[in-house]
């Protein structure tokens, strides 16, 4: 919509007249207060009026009553950063009885501050050099307490068995035992060790915690020691900081950004963000170049059709903006990756931490085993089929160990 | 608890072992894993370990099965700051089922770090000169599409009814209406001339918005230009913001904060983050001076006991940190001044927008109506009795209104 920000919010109410609730929402974020406002002052402020879109109320058999309302906000009364944009749509509002913000569609003008990811899937494959299936990403496993040399195992380990990027574990913060630009120099030291064996690139995605107007030097300083990709836990700072770190010249790898927190925000039906906006278009907006998210398949759950929803929206088209990979996690094992590439098609990337570092064989194993799963499957085997190839071992022992789910 | 920062969450299952749970969590949000551990490893490790200190199991006849489940983590394992805490004790956590953080509490070790409001309570009130009552807040009624001179005559009614602080809209960002340096100029001018009418001294809280990195330069721009307060929509842009504005020497006022996004956490029973949390602790502890949160009486609410919670978290001794002024905020009108010093007593900020700008002999009685109903319930009268003085009307007229809340 020219020159409008349009938000979706989901409201809950057994009696509520929504279209009244709708009015008094566009009108109250807005210029106030409109019925007294005398005519003439009226056409000076109709360009700062919030317009409603549309209602629909929904009366579920045996359900709670909901209703879907869109409103307009016009972008000439919110400066183009993020925060502004929130706190406008969903400020006060975010306080106001059963209510989810489901849905953001910025305008052209206001999209036109955020060049989006730096990188994006493209150039995510184009630095690895990858393009014709999935990626994969594995995590460490134990790093608190774990010393550089460590580390530097774990992560070898890792590397061996063909994964495509690492990321650090999101608790681990800056630490004498395995401070940044050592752990940045050791790792990196170790994947030029590995890719001689296997002969592919890998992304290290570093953590960068720590003091928020020092988050920009630290990226530097781990780029500096030879750190390919970074990671931010976004949601304990705040997209702003992603957005300036995304937009930063000197920020020259791509940026992974990890969900942490995010269940605060989307878990509830009734109040809090969606996932889609939350883990999509906001991320996306901000500059994220590969997102993490719950996946529907393991461990820490999102229901399927929300988890769809966040890939829609990182790989739609957007105003000319990169796509952002999205990288479904948590509890994922070689088993799932039939379904994980029939939901998500080949630009996703496979990401796994204990379905790696817990294979029977060991780490190595673990990454062969879903490099040998995504093989089959793009390959249109069966698991069942692929892991009866010689050579397949790895992939047979994950399944006898964690089995295949088919749906 | 020496050392080590203590976490409770409420969460929910029919069916869980919430002992087991606990453990689990205890172990996964710090070392990993421990069972599969040597002896000597475990040795080594125990001081990253976190702890299950209790697991308390609800089983509400006819409600939901609940437990409050109470972890330490050490410190060691994370930086001091607050992204680091929370993504250490709800990063991964928040998006695993039904759970909620409900309370937080830091070691002196980790609150080192931390000096707390720079101001806070007592030094707001030194700088008004107002130590023996309630203060009154003020908000702008309609700022957007306004330009200054309605802004300046919006601020010097509300300064002329007698409040000691005037706060932007927390949607009023950056504008060529009202641009930020002008704004407060005209403002703090207007705040003299109404001064010598009243012989009281205010604070004006301009809201500070923009990209995260400038907002030290905002604000500094804002105090260059005659501000003695600002405002921050913290939850758009994360604690440590704040922390690090609270904590810069060259930010020389008191920042109120505003709750803004703060349902998205609070709101849900069984997800997020408890009020208490989200606006006390977390808030205090980054160095908030005035804390708005939403309150019990008024249009958008919060339960009762919730709001408590939040008061006292912000006034009771910690570690020796100044208290936050609470700031229960919307719906406030003269009929509830007897509700709220019952429930905060006199340190308190009682705060309205339409409660004054809405006064039937309009907004300099507005103002006056709250303070002669805070007059009125301090002296032991009620309101009724009150209104009845020469010299009162404006509260007289308060009542007759908006009506008195007994309960």
């Amino acid at each position: 919509m020219n020159g409008m920000c349009i938000a979706t919010y989901r409201c809950f109410d057994e009696k509520a007249d929504f279209h009244k609730r709708a009015l008094s929402i566009a009108v109250g974020l807005t210029v106030g207060s409109w019925t007294d406002l005398p005519e003439a002052r009226k056409a000076e402020m109709e360009k700062h009026l919030g317009k409603v879109l549309s209602v629909e109320v929904h009366e579920p058999a045996g359900g709670e009553r909901y209703a879907d309302i869109r409103i307009a906000y016009p972008d000439i009364n919110f400066s183009r950063d993020i925060p502004a944009l929130l706190v406008t749509i969903f400020g006060k509002l975010s306080m106001d009885g059963k209510i989810k913000l489901i849905d953001i569609d910025v305008s052209e003008q206001f999209q036109s501050a955020f060049p989006g990811p730096k990188f994006g899937l493209p150039g995510v494959r184009e630095l690895l050099g990858v393009y014709d299936r999935p990626l994969l990403m594995s995590i460490f496993k134990s790093v608190i307490g774990h010393d550089i040399s460590n580390l530097r195992e774990q992560f070898y380990k890792q590397a061996l068995g063909g994964v495509d990027l690492i990321k650090d574990d999101e608790i681990l913060f800056e630490n004498p035992l395995t401070p940044l630009e050592k752990r940045v120099e050791t790792c990196m030291e170790a994947a030029r060790q590995a890719s001689e064996e296997t002969g592919q690139k890998l992304l290290y995605a570093v953590n960068i915690t720590g003091p928020t107007s020092r988050l920009a030097q630290q990226a530097r300083k781990a780029i500096a020691a030879g750190a390919n990709a970074i990671l931010l836990n976004v949601l304990s700072y705040g997209y702003d900081v992603l957005h300036e770190l995304s937009t930063d010249p000197s920020i020259t790898v791509p940026i992974a950004v990890h969900p942490a927190m995010g269940g605060a925000y989307y878990q509830s039906p009734h109040y809090g963000i969606g996932a889609s906006v939350l883990f999509g278009k906001l991320m996306r907006l901000a500059g994220a170049d590969l997102v993490l998210f719950p996946s529907p398949y393991g461990s820490v759950i999102m229901p399927k059709e929300e988890n769809l929803a966040v890939k829609d929206v990182l790989l739609s088209e957007l105003g000319g903006m990169r796509t952002s990979f999205p990288v479904p996690s948590a509890g994922i094992h070689p088993g799932l990756v039939p379904l994980i590439l029939r939901d998500f098609g080949q630009d996703v990337v496979v990401n796994a931490g204990g379905g790696i570092h817990g294979h029977p064989m060991g780490t190595a194993a673990g990454g062969k085993a879903f490099r040998q799963a995504i093989d089959a499957v793009l390959a249109g085997q069966t698991l069942e089929e692929a892991a009866q190839q010689a050579g397949n071992e790895p992939l047979k022992a994950a399944i006898d160990a964690w089995g295949i789910r088919h749906s």
